[in-house]
C-alpha cells in the first residue's frame, strides 16, 4: 500500500508543490508550524531516513539545502530549522520550518489554519526564490 | 572568538565524545532530551548548517547517518530523531535523539539529570555500536 506522500508525488492527492527533481519532492505542509514550513521527501517509499543509501540520502539533504535557502529568502527569518521525526507519517521527510525562535518548531504547538490562497501564495514565494 | 563547540572539538572544554573523523565531532549533549542524545558537528565553525559547502553538508549528514544507526543500537527506540535549530549555540550542529514518542523531540521539555557515569556509559554504548 503507498503511502500518503506516494499519492502526493503520484499527483492522487493534491499538494502545494515547491520543487521536484528526478528523486525528490518537495511541497508545504498543510498542518504547518509558520507559514512556509515543507516537507521534503524521496519519492523512492522508505520508511526510515537512515534506510536510504548514501547516494539517495545525501542527495536528499542536498536538495533540501536548496529548499531551505529559498524558504529563508521567501520568508525572512533567524534561521530555517530542520527535523525529522517520522512516527506519523512511514515515508521519510524532512521539515524545514522558518523560525523566529527556537519555541517556532516546537511540534506540540497549534497549527496554522491558512486559506488555499496563502498556501499557493506560500509555494509560488519559496519556488521564485529558488 | 572560538564558539564553545571549537573549544570542546580542541579539548579545551571536556566532552563526552562519541566519534571523530577529519572535519566532524560528536559528542553527547550534556543537557540531554533522552538518553543518548548526541550532538554532532563539523569542526570548521559556521553558523548555520546551510552555510557549509555541499561536500562538508553532505559529509556531515553522512557522519550523522553513522552515529545515528550506532544510536538506534545502544538505545532500542522507534526512530531516532534528527533537529537542526541553532539559534543558541552559533556553530552548526544537529541534534540526534532517541524517540520512543514523538514528544521525546520536545525541546521544551525539562532535560535530564544524569551523572558522569551515565554519560560515560552512554557514550561508551554508542562507540561500541559503530
Amino acid at each position: 500500500m503507498s503511502s500518503i506522500f506516494s499519492k502526493i508525488v503520484a499527483g492522487d492527492i493534491p499538494s502545494y508543490k515547491v520543487a521536484e527533481s528526478e528523486c525528490f519532492y518537495a511541497f508545504l505542509d498543510i498542518n504547518p508550524l509558520q507559514k512556509g514550513h515543507t516537507l521534503v521527501i524521496p519519492k523512492r517509499e522508505v520508511d526510515s531516513i537512515f534506510d536510504l543509501n548514501e547516494e539517495e540520502y545525501a542527495g536528499l539533504f542536498l536538495f533540501a539545502k536548496q529548499i531551505a535557502t529559498a524558504i529563508g529568502k521567501a520568508f525572512p527569518c533567524q534561521k530555517v530549522g530542520m527535523a525529522v521525526l517520522g512516527l506519523e507519517v512511514p515515508h521519510a521527510h524532512i521539515h524545514l520550518v522558518p523560525m523566529q525562535d527556537e519555541k517556532d518548531m516546537l511540534f506540540s504547538r497549534p497549527k496554522l489554519k491558512l486559506t488555499s490562497e496563502e498556501f499557493e501564495a506560500s509555494a509560488a514565494a519559496i519556488r521564485a526564490a529558488l
